[in-house]
């Protein structure tokens, strides 16, 4: 593969700062081309791999004079093209910026560089007595789970990246560093451009370090598995479950489908119906009092007895169900490709909205289990894909197009935590409309001029 | 008083939009010149009082004509002068805005116009069984309230208006009406554009209505008094209940100034020591629980035994005389002027610059009593001022000054809740420096180009 030659200049010259810490090869670069969603690869022209905020700077500096497109890289992980580099250009790649710069437990607050992973941070903090939790299924990094403003299993009760990031290091398209945020639990000082970064997915700045919130490991933590006979009554059971104030930490539907993938990817013998994960955290005695309220609320919807996973490696096990759900999704067709994709709705619509979009993808011969954090009205449909079969894409294409449409008109957004990307950019113009989105463009405009920060992600063009 | 020829027209135009709701009467225009705090009053040119987003959309579109600054008021209890019109101009006044346009039990969320107060709000959820638990303490309107970012007791437990606005309905600097987040509980959609909106203290554009978070009201509330030995032991007790993740719902300290000026306003006889104010919320064994580990903590540090306010009327005297701290304090010194300022630090820093302070006041010679959102570091220091002596005033901004200066060093912020104003402009860009105010600014620029928006405000001229 033979390059332009203004990118081998380009590369010359971020040799000149990050030494062999640039790579032009092309299986690198078609590595860093692509992410774990559906989208068509595009390889950057370089990937470069800085160690500090100040090279990750330099690097924006010369992109800028270049004229060069800048992608940031992190575990490769997201689900709507994020990484995808639309215009080529300049792929930077954090894995080298993995120190976790402090921990205070008093505060209950971490400092890391964009590259730390949420296991690595975890491992980290285990001995301390804390954690972080949010925790999408990939072991994505950081600063990727910031940009994309991710969530996870956790949310319903810590909330998402919105809610639990404290402040950031940011380099700007001209190559200025700023922090956002601070240390104090609150502040009602200027703009939140903290909350502006997270979910910006990349397009106004990139981040090269994080201020994060930490909680103390519980004294009590309890995992329960409850099937139902119907969706309906396993979605009041969580609206009444969250009404009541319940502090549940992990209320997670399955329905039969991604039961059926679970149990055959990992030899489980689920009953193939509509199945509630739980988890509760707190002391001995709130747990136990949380599970008998939620397990009363389930029995009154004909919910099944809960199946209890006490200790840790039950419950270990039991998660990995849950967080293996896109691998087992692909082994229900070996050789095919998978779609995932997420819309999030109120969750009094949450019912009808999971009703319609299954016999949907009944009506439109597609595999797609459908597993979802229910708990804040968000669920995921893996669509599983011959991708050689243009017919059966083009029905995929369709359904996933009505599947977030009905979100929208059920009072619900385009993506819950996967983020705009390549892929939901026309969603974002019909969820708010050309004046909203237009204001997004010029806070875009204001502080990237050139369009250079990961272009062609939530706009289009 | 006569209004300037343009000020008459600009009037008789609004006029021919809002009728007889134009008001260039000099003791209304005074009235909205000034708010709560310490700052010069300065009357705007003319008043409205909108009944819609559409009229509001109209003044604005009007005043964007004339070149006429727009500052919004919402009940006039902001305290670092957001609302005084620095440089004349139109001031909408939204308390003809109150109307609760739905209120969703399921989905614990409702909507409404920015003029409704929280007050009115709480008094229309209380048959539902629900609530709105940010509480400054004035009875603010929630457009107010987005706006600084304010917060107040129950922050600790269920967040500010940051967490817990989930949409707004906003007329930009060009009379544009754009709508910002949704119903959904979490979106990935695109740019943060609500939480840009909630605490830009009416310089980005004009919240006229509000989705917001609701809670149910839970089976047990319980409060209770605890006075301690000394600072450090109270402040150790609210680290460690933090740490251990009792979710405590409210945790106030009063400093013994405060419960001085609190035992004489309200004729209570609590111990003049550090004291502090609590409020569990739950199940009947959670509370009793809750209530067990923090009094094991106080006990640990110094407390002494609880007084207990357990059913309704007691505990409304109890937090009565928290929320009447301010009062209190100006009946200190009859006929004196209060300035109340607040900062925020990490809580493992709270002991330390309480100590420095309560020391600093004793030697500035001040009567100023501390009281504390003290579960998230947050506290103020309400000045007792005699506004004739002119060298009691200088003493007031060099304490002020140096309050300010020592939270940042601190790790802290310049404001935990009532926002920068007119008041705390030059320590956002010491708290944050030029480089992150400067991105501030260009968002600023972007939707405000000619700097109508509530000009003066945040930043410097």
């Amino acid at each position: 593969m033979v390059l332009p030659a203004e990118s081998t200049a380009l590369a010359d010259r971020l040799q000149e700062v990050l030494g062999d810490r640039v790579s032009i090869n092309p299986s690198v670069r078609e590595q860093h081309g692509r992410d774990e969603g559906y989208h068509a690869a595009q390889s950057p022209d370089v990937v470069v791999f800085p160690q500090s905020t100040e090279e990750v700077s330099a690097v924006v500096g010369i992109c800028a004079a270049h004229r060069k497109p800048i992608i940031p890289f992190g575990a490769g992980t997201s689900l709507e093209g994020q990484v995808v580099a639309s215009r080529g250009g300049v792929c930077i790649d954090m894995s080298n910026m993995r120190h976790i710069l402090y921990v205070n437990s008093q505060d209950l607050d971490c400092r890391v560089e964009a590259g730390v992973t949420r296991r690595q941070l975890n491992d980290h903090l285990r001995d301390k007595g804390l954690f972080f939790p949010v925790d999408p299924g990939a072991d994505a990094t950081l600063g990727g789970m910031a940009s994309t403003r991710a969530s996870g299993t956790n949310a319903v009760r810590y909330g998402t990246m919105r809610e639990n990031v404290l402040g950031l290091t940011v380099v700007l398209a001209d190559g200025r560093i700023i922090r956002t945020g601070g240390r104090a639990r609150k502040s009602a000082a200027g703009y939140d451009l903290t909350r502006l970064f997270v979910g910006a997915e990349g397009t106004l700045g990139i981040i090269t370090e994080l201020g994060v919130r930490l909680y103390g490991r519980l004294e009590a933590v309890s995992a329960a598995v409850c099937s139902f006979g119907d969706l309906v009554g396993a979605i009041d059971t969580v609206i009444e479950t969250i009404q009541m104030g319940v502090p549940v930490a992990r209320i997670e539907l399955l329905d039969e489908v991604q039961i059926d993938a679970v149990n055959r990817y990992a030899d489980l013998n689920y009953p193939l119906s509509p199945t509630l994960f739980l988890e509760f955290h707190g002391t001995e005695a709130s747990v136990r009092e949380q599970a008998e309220s939620v397990g009363a609320l389930a029995a009154e919807h004909g919910g099944g007895d809960f199946r209890w996973a006490r200790n840790e490696e039950d419950r270990q096990q039991l998660w990995r169900a849950r967080h293996d759900a896109a691998y087992a999704c692909k082994a229900l067709r070996p050789g095919c490709e998978i779609w995932p994709t997420d819309v999030c709705v109120p969750i009094s619509r949450l019912a009808e909205c999971l009703i319609e979009t299954r016999r949907d993808i009944e009506r439109s011969g597609l595999t797609a289990p459908i597993v979802g954090h229910v708990g804040d009205g968000n669920f995921h449909v893996v669509m599983v894909l011959d991708a050689s079969d243009a017919h059966e894409m083009r029905r995929a294409q369709a359904f996933s197009d009505r599947l977030t449409r009905r979100a929208l008109a059920m009072d619900g957004t385009c993506t819950g935590e996967h983020g705009v990307g390549a892929g939901k950019r026309e969603y974002l113009l019909a969820e708010f409309g050309t004046d909203t989105v237009a204001v997004m463009a010029a806070i875009k405009r204001g502080l990237d001029p050139d369009d250079l920060m990961n272009p062609g992600k939530i706009f289009l063009d």
